[in-house]
């Protein structure tokens, strides 16, 4: 990690090296804020996700600051790292069944309160066998598919059989239901992704309630996202929702328009890809710095922030090409691009720069940085 | 990196975790044999681009084993932590014109053979006087754009004014010409390759020429990649050939086509992304554990190694969608995926595990992962 690192704290940001990612740390609280706000005013519990920023930095801000009740995260190995950074609530949103991966979590449960998902009947003997093993109590969600046509049974009976099974084994308490509608999240018309998390929650509730009449009650009804968490924390039926790239936002998250055509609640990014030009030999393009192995293109190319004058028109691996129609540009100048996807694209950096005022007053690792097991 | 190491030497394939990145050893070592017989046939010298694996264990097999006489890197830290592990002829094959990089290269020249690409006449001055403050020489290579539409200056009188600069300043050499038609290594159809690669070839012709007729020789001609190496090796013009893909290939490389529609010099695929079922709670449809997160996706998605009757279809962060039309995957079944693109997928990558006859013969760290400075 000895060359990856781009600041020092206290460092002006114009010596800051480049390419790396920066945080507008102003905005960034903000985001926080204002979630907090929100959850708190609707007696909603936050779990906040960590997938978005794998730093336990940030997922301790989110508590401390914004009353988040603990993290989620995809992976056991990011459970882990959180962990050994010192957080003690962590929800592994995901399946976990390879043997090994099984043996880990229960282990870990050893430190911490943990919660996995669950979406196979096998699984749960397996789960079961290994939390005695290590005399714990892993916490399950059904995992039940509402539209996302990723992981998860299918709403209804298949998750009353899976929940009753929890509930009858040794080691595992059934926590209640894991409803995220993935696929609605990035939907960019207010009434469409509506229509879609309105199914999510007609799905959830008759589940609960299926639940409920087999005497298994949810204290857990978890989901949501950044894009559409208001509809479920009006919903009456989750109680938990796991807003993760709400912190920073990205270029996808601003094509996804509340009603009115207004950003998804006001977040602002806060998350940029500080890059320089390295090459300006032509008139009308400068190459920058920040190519395929500094971000993910696969939500699209990077915005330009705050410039009409200039474009990221495309990547190669380590190069950018930028229009820049009035050859405004030279060798070493700066700009901050919005990443298409802020997720992958933190994925591949190893720090976390926070910037205020025009200093570096933060460096975070990226904790859990290609934890990928 | 605790929580990313994946595999143990003599493990078995069976027991290693995933999602992970394997090197099939045979396929590889038989890939850089075969290019150090080409080179070695063709009298010319290969200078292996590390950007593709990052990893200076393969960087030492290409050296040794393929007889490459040096290695090319696109970034001052990727530089230096291939020196710091041992090689020591680097050529940054990139500009570098931030004042902190240039003085990180001209200190890393007082412990190898340090070249770098140049295409700014202002930045020629700044190479010198660093070089003159470390006391090395830093041999410059003018960067001239046949095609790519990135780096580099008009091929012909530009570059020569900037070969004349490099010649007339204390600290640095004038070693020759970068000549990287980067665009059209990735072309399909083998004739439309060959038309753009024989433009770079007489553009850098013509400009070795006009060097040379001012009294500056070429001693390095420098280009070509794993699409088109056998055109520039054939041209009497190059002398020093870059192939990095060649190494491991790729689902995009296997799309790109010799005469008769054969793939590129018959090398074979021996990098994958190895991955598990995690969910298989639907019958047409599995879900791996490899998504946006272990793989590139600019390219494409990856394809399933030897398997026709599954497909991979789409990647969210953590989870690949798997068609499995037949319902013939099951929970923790593994697939092998050759990714989509191999070299910004070995940036998201911690280790690189070898394996050979069923177990894991080698782990090799990504030694300059993230090294995007």
């Amino acid at each position: 990690m000895a060359n990856t690192i781009p600041a020092a704290v206290g460092m002006p940001v114009e010596e800051v090296d480049t390419p790396c990612l920066v945080v507008d740390l102003d905005a960034f609280e903000r985001n926080v804020e204002k979630l907090g706000r929100y959850m708190k005013e609707h007696g909603l519990r936050h779990r906040a996700h960590a997938k978005t920023h794998k730093s336990s930095d940030i997922a301790m801000i989110q508590m401390e600051r914004g009353g988040a009740c603990g993290v989620c995260c995809q992976k056991v190995s990011e459970a882990e790292a959180l962990v050994s950074a010192g957080i003690r609530d962590v929800l592994v949103s995901n399946q976990v069944v390879a043997p090994r991966k099984i043996e880990r979590l229960a282990a870990l449960a050893t430190r911490a309160r943990v919660l996995v998902c669950v979406d196979d009947i096998g699984n749960v003997d397996d789960l079961s066998a290994a939390a005695v093993k290590y005399g714990v109590t892993l916490e399950c969600l059904v995992e039940i598919d509402v539209g996302a046509g990723r992981c998860g049974v299918a709403p209804g009976e298949p998750a009353v059989a899976i929940a009753r099974r929890i509930a009858d084994r040794p080691g595992l308490k059934f926590a209640g239901l894991q409803a995220y509608q993935g696929k609605a999240q990035h939907v960019r018309e207010h009434g469409e992704r509506r229509t879609l998390i309105q199914q999510a929650i007609d799905d959830t509730k008759r589940t609960v309630d299926l639940l409920k009449a087999d005497g298994l009650s949810c204290d857990i009804v978890a989901g949501a996202g950044t894009g559409s968490f208001e509809m479920e924390g009006a919903s009456g039926v989750y109680n938990e929702l796991q807003c993760g790239s709400y912190v920073f936002m990205d270029a996808d998250y601003q094509r996804v328009r509340d009603e009115g055509d207004k950003p998804i609640s006001a977040f602002e990014n806060s998350l940029f890809i500080l890059t320089s030009v390295m090459s300006k030999a032509k008139k009308e393009v400068a190459i920058c710095d920040a190519g395929l192995k500094a971000q993910s293109v696969d939500s699209g190319m990077p915005v330009v922030f705050g410039r009409s004058d200039v474009e990221y028109l495309k990547a190669s691996d380590e190069h950018g090409v930028i229009a820049d129609p009035g050859n405004v540009l030279r060798l070493n100048d700066r700009l901050r691009l919005i990443p298409g996807h802020c997720d992958p694209t933190v994925n591949v950096y190893d720090w976390l720069v926070g910037v205020r005022n025009g200093r570096v007053e933060a460096l975070w690792p990226v904790t859990a940085r290609g934890a990928c097991l």
